[in-house]
């Protein structure tokens, strides 16, 4: 099984400094066989919401065994604890600061460990970068065979978050909110098909608001809206997302990232 | 021969986001032995003709049966349909949207196919992400040791462009235009020695006016130039380019991607 | 050996063209066994010094043989020399412009090689792209097993710098600088405990000035951080850093890379 273990990294460490290099780094030089994957190290900066919509998105396609290292870790250095996380299919090295909300949703089973082996940590650990000292030897060691149990005990009182849901403010109206604007300039917001059906409809008619943007219909793809013009859709994550075709719903809206949303119908 | 074949990336999905760690999760899981090679994730958003210029300046210099995935594609979800091509070294799969139009100009002999086998593509299939749900899982069978045919039929009908021409204004006045921004600042231009040879003749004299600057010579190097001053040169792709040693021409120009380009010799 | 060696990858070609991945098709065009990491590929452009940081602060951690790949270059085409240096474990391939001088001052025995062997380099050789044309055939053909020595004779005047030291400037006052700002506007300053011990001492007793933020105290990690305030620490590179708790020091001082810092005690 450890002959090409694959190791993720999910970060907020960018791709202009050396973090992620350094991290490869240890990975390698205790398991030069692991095969590292760059999930994606630009996560919003502290952004732990944006690192647990990242990893939920994309780890369950990753093949059985996979060690997912999600270093979002703004409390470095405090008390938070160091995690590690094994589901039915897959292992995750995380903080505990919430940022496995998501992945914990999705899965029925789930055994969490407070990781206290020291051992398997490069000496001395400093204050901000664990990332270096303490997750990527863990999953080092763990892709080359070190048993979860090893890691430390389980524990029951992780942090754990839910996203917001939107809420009603008048009988035909309700507001969410922008969880993330992607590469594209695209608004994710807050509303699924589960927590507004409404929205979704067969032949449902909404007015949907967001900055200085209104979306007043649900498109099934990108390329059917006029330019310059947003529109609402229900995205490949699952979410309702205002888009807008070839340019940036963002831009045209002037919001982002946890601006309002309003739907009205 | 599948024991670790390359499967390289070319994207507008930027490296922000979830797109990419997706993509890569969905051939790892079909095909855990896949050596998946990010060629170029932040290709201009939209921007076919950057993608199609970035995979020609890198794929030829990959090993043979190299499969390059290539996703932008604004029209994903609408009519157009994913491709299979084959040249006598490589495969690609892309969108029918002209983004291997170079590749198409530079190799002899290529076979097209519409990708149509629906068996290899993950269910239910979305409008907005097709990376993840058909160009990704049939790379990775592809790698896996699927072989083209069972992709689907071949078509010659694709879409094909050409990189526009420069254009004759003068007697001795030519104009083209800025076709990429690169991160230094270079600006690259339509002109090259094949369609413009007056430009890089022995002895030639010309001025070359792009925005708000002009080059007055070509330099064989960067290092050549005078800080502060836009020059032109015959860069490693092929094109010329108005450049500055250890600055940006196209903060000195006020100029970019789409400006026009004027060589008077 | 060569089974999966590694090669690494320091450049300043960023992730939007197509530099990078043209330099992993030329190393595995010659070597598909290669296994590439990308290091870091946005070292600020032009910048030697950043690449040194970026790479001193990594390359220790890879295992042995490991083969780094920098390629900061902005001489490219001029007289600069490509170099291959040894240390006891690791060998780096990069321009003679100072750009391995952190590793050579963190290792105690090298030998430094100029790169003449053409019957590697891609020819026709440019003038503009060494990365592709001398450096990664050399780093492939050298993971592929041929020896150090084929490559060029020993030389000794070689280009080295070191990072300029803070001065003295009053009784109780010592200038430095801001070396790096990093992804979290982080201002890393060249005051180290070596260079400045009554920064650093138990109950110390300094105010650090940079831009328009003062750094009253030093905290051991981020947490601890009031938001909006600025504050110092000895950060896990060995720096002293002007840090802010999940926020921008750099856009809190308007000041980054170049910046002087005063340091008073």
């Amino acid at each position: 099984m450890a002959s090409s273990r694959i190791i993720t990294l999910t970060t907020d460490f960018g791709v202009a400094d050396h973090f992620v290099g350094t991290m490869k780094g240890v990975i390698l030089g205790i398991f030069p066989e692991a095969k590292i994957v760059d999930l994606c190290n630009s996560v919003g900066s502290f952004d732990v919401l944006d690192g647990a919509m990242t990893l939920a998105q994309a780890y369950s396609y990753y093949p059985p065994d996979t060690i997912h290292l999600v270093v979002v870790d703004p409390g470095v250095g405090s008390a938070r604890r160091p995690l590690l996380v094994a589901t039915s299919r897959h292992y995750f090295m995380a903080p505990d600061n919430g940022v496995l909300s998501l992945v914990m949703e999705k899965e029925e089973r789930i055994a969490v460990r407070h990781i206290t082996s020291e051992h398997y940590f490069l000496q001395p650990v400093s204050n901000t970068f664990h990332g270096r000292d303490v997750f990527a030897p863990c999953a080092a060691w763990m892709a080359k065979g070190v048993e979860p149990e090893k890691f430390g005990e389980e524990i029951t009182d992780y942090v754990r978050f839910a996203i917001p849901k939107p809420k009603q403010v008048a009988e035909r109206a309700v507001k969410g909110v922008v969880l993330k604007t992607d590469r594209f300039g695209n608004l994710i917001t807050n509303f699924t098909p589960e927590n507004a059906p409404y929205v979704f409809a067969d032949g449902a008619q909404v007015k949907i608001s967001v900055g200085q943007a209104v979306a007043a219909y649900l498109s099934t793809n990108y390329a059917q809206g006029k330019p310059g013009e947003c529109f609402a859709m229900l995205n490949s994550m699952g979410y309702l997302e205002i888009a807008c075709n070839r340019g940036s719903a963002s831009h045209l809206a002037h919001a982002g990232r946890g601006a309002e949303v309003t739907v009205e119908f």
